[in-house]
């Protein structure tokens, strides 16, 4: 599989179908799928196979910290054991062996569940799917966070669900807001079914979600009877700072029913703390809930790959040097590894988008989320990135579901990318970013950015013509850009605990929060 | 991973959640997962954990087949040249050196294919979810074979398809009442969205498609512009016979457009040739359809396993002892071991259902397609079978939408158990069935079967009222009735080409088609 063969592969797919091609099968498709473009996510996808792109883009972990060693003892171990297993079918709820570790990572997130109340499925992205195929019809209320999860957007859509979007601070999505929201939905006679939310490390927020919000969402599910999707693929990914309980465990102590939650539904997945290559999530979730799951994967997938569950039932019974458990030693040595590429990337923003723009502070995760001049369309700007300066992020549209807020923000990776990557795809997106300032200046005479000028002052420019081509951006970052890094001049915001100062260190960060 | 463990799971899985759990959360279901119930295929599946049972109820090929030594090879040798790639995600489409095993199969099964129009799925299953969610409307109809593919009913149903079942016959789907079908929809106004058929050795009919009507299906799709979707997994496991072209190959040819098709979709799969356990099938699509499949995928998993998709690119690189392709050699020998096992699996119906029962003579794939005594409902047959005797069928009416028709019919599994299995399973269903008839004969006062009692006399017994609690059988299976296996006494059918002959002994049978 050489590289010339993948760019050859990328460049045959690029032949999209002609107008005329198209109109011949229009009429055969499914309202859901009639309207459906190719989603930033699918260029994501596309770009982990070209080697010459600096991707910020996906959200990967660096699966390059796995030893190669390890993945052949271990599949060693799974074929002198188990090949004819592996290579069969398995149940549609997944192996035993599997959900044995699952229940071991929610013990770990201090989650303690039911085993019989576990899902394994192919990722975490098929929870989503499930979950929608399961609740919702077309018109169907979901409340989300905005931004929101770039993957969930389409499968929202393919739904045909009405998404409600809250915007979140520095604390998470503001349960006052939530509430608002929910009682002028009631007034419309309609009731979300569900609330989706992502608490720790926000995709592409990097916010976490306090605990007094916590236990208030919980209390709101509960007076209203609302179910919750809990998406947590980072939680374990913690760099700074204490964990805070799952709402799947506020919920379940709040129901009184040892250790099982009525009205959570919660995601997680192996994704991102071994790899994401083996498509293996899962779900936990109330019984007749659990029971639609299923029935819905059954027709979706009939079941996950037993390959890489029995890998994954080979590896959870690893042992470290001191005898501990080695999948959570793997994972101390990601949360070192990732903490240093945030603080990298914090450097890298400070140097090369500096006064063009801010930036969140994240805990953990895998995504800082900034928000540029409110006159850059990212959308725009990834296009010349891409094409002039070899580098990719997500543009920021593709966390909201009307495809136009969030449009001068963009979702940016520090896991998944060595630090010199980091440093050099800032750079290039930095000089692109002035490069469409430039262009914007010259266009409405002002002149091109100049250091020293900040934010706020671009911010509060009249663009002119050209500016009123690009959809507003102000309705979709709003309240994020509130609690972002500012430039030095500005006093720190209030209320946002986590909030870096810019004027310290990386290092002597790192060694407070050890 | 001890056989303990998993019978406690399968324990732990039996708690079904009570009425009262149940009603809180209905009026939260999609009307697509309202009135779904357990399917048939999910107890198959939860019946490959359980080591007591056997089951001829699997769609399973023998995994135990392939060397543990060849599966820690190749895995050494992804772990070597590619495990970060394996472990990281991939293109939602498929990883390019995947896409190229697949061409080489297709090119087995005398098909040429451009890479670009395919897409890697998870198993052949994904495909058939993913035509359903670019192409079904609520209420949309969908035109399948009688019986179908029974895990293919509830992915219709959770799309709430219109299913039209046309009942096979010994050389497949007819074409006249295909399109008296077409005719009297297209009365109504409605054009189905896709016909849906398994043109070798249908599951679970064992039938095969006869190059006339294979010819005359793609001019009815051409002349009234209609999808086909070719779900062919075992085309490359034949066991006598001549191979036909698939559906897609004659389409692409009647198109005239360089081996593409512009109205069929192929499903093909890893399951059957290689190992389900994988979970990667593909589809290859005219590409405005290929585009709305991926944005389907993109909502659904992402993308499929890297991990398995190394490992098969790995495999089809592998050689035989005498150089040739080693992934065809395997096919080989599965070819000879399943041929072996169908006719044993012959012989044990001869000797054990005998009188009371026919059967199809499949030329290859995986099953045999039995039909009983009509007053046997095989649901409730399942149930005793399972209960009193440890073996485990699909029962007929799992092949049908309505839930009704096919209620005395049975699919059963040659390929994934040994022989002595196939003898023992074949003869504890005999027992179970003789039971069952001797309950109804002692209700109904007509005494037991007696030997030399045969088929066409039970079917034309009056059953009283036992039999009118059970549903008819006749709409369900008159025509693979028809052309199964029938008593010595009974004259062969003429137009069946494929029927082997009872009084041939299986050797003989076996030379002559080699």
């Amino acid at each position: 599989m050489a590289g010339g063969r993948q760019a050859g592969m990328d460049d045959r797919r690029r032949t999209r179908p002609a107008a005329h091609e198209l109109a011949r099968y229009e009429a055969l498709f499914a309202a859901r799928t009639r309207g459906m473009k190719s989603s930033a996510m699918r260029e994501m996808m596309a770009l982990t196979e070209r080697p010459d792109v600096i991707s910020l883009a996906g959200g990967l972990p660096d699966t390059s910290t796995f030893a190669p060693e390890l993945y052949a003892k271990l599949m060693a171990q799974v074929a002198a054991e188990s090949t004819a297993r592996a290579l069969q079918y398995g149940p549609t709820e997944g192996m035993a062996a599997t959900v044995d570790c699952i229940v071991e990572v929610m013990a770990q997130e201090g989650t303690l569940v039911d085993p019989s109340e576990v899902i394994v499925t192919t990722g975490g992205q098929q929870v989503i799917d499930l979950v929608c195929k399961t609740l919702i019809d077309p018109g169907d209320v979901i409340v989300a966070e905005a931004p929101t999860y770039p993957g969930a957007v389409p499968t929202f859509s393919a739904y045909q669900a009405d998404v409600e979007q809250i915007e979140i601070d520095g604390d998470g999505m503001p349960i006052d807001a939530l509430e608002s929201t929910l009682d002028r939905l009631h007034e419309q006679g309609r009731r979300p079914k569900f609330i989706y939310t992502i608490p720790n490390f926000q995709n592409p927020g990097g916010v976490t979600m306090s605990l007094a919000r916590r236990r208030r969402l919980v209390e709101v599910a509960r007076e209203r009877e609302l179910l919750v999707l809990e998406d947590n693929p980072y939680g374990l990914l913690r760099y700074d700072g204490e964990a805070l309980p799952t709402l799947y465990s506020l919920d379940a102590e709040a129901a009184g029913r040892g250790g099982s939650s009525d009205l959570v539904i919660y995601l997680g997945t192996f994704s991102k703390i071994l790899s994401p290559g083996l498509r293996l999530g899962w779900a936990v979730a109330p019984r007749p809930v659990l029971e639609k799951l299923n029935l819905g994967k059954q027709g979706a997938d009939l079941c996950s790959s037993p390959v890489t569950q029995m890998f994954v039932a080979a590896y959870f019974s690893e042992r470290d040097a001191h005898g501990g458990a080695g999948w959570i030693d793997y994972v101390q040595r990601l949360r070192d590894l990732y903490r240093e590429r945030r603080d990298v990337m914090f450097e890298a923003l400070a140097e090369h988008f500096g006064e063009h723009a801010s930036w969140t502070h994240p805990q953990g995760g895998l995504f800082i989320w900034a928000t540029l001049d409110p006159r850059i369309d990212t959308t725009d700007l990834l296009a010349l990135a891409r094409k002039n300066e070899g580098v990719a992020f997500v543009p920021g549209r593709a966390a909201y579901v009307d495809g136009r807020s969030g449009a001068s923000s963009m979702r940016l990776n520090f896991a998944g990318v060595p630090e010199a990557e980091i440093r050099e795809g800032i750079r290039r997106i930095g000089r692109a970013m002035r490069e469409q300032l430039g262009l914007l200046g010259s266009l409405t005479g002002a002149g091109g950015p100049t250091p020293g000028q900040d934010h706020a002052e671009t911010g509060g420019s009249e663009g002119g013509a050209p500016a009123e081509q690009q959809p507003s951006a102000a309705d979709g970052s709003a309240h994020l850009a509130d609690v972002v890094a500012l430039p030095p001049a500005c006093p720190p915001l209030r209320g946002v605990p986590f909030r870096v100062r810019r004027d310290e260190a990386p290092s002597a960060r790192r060694r407070r929060d050890r």
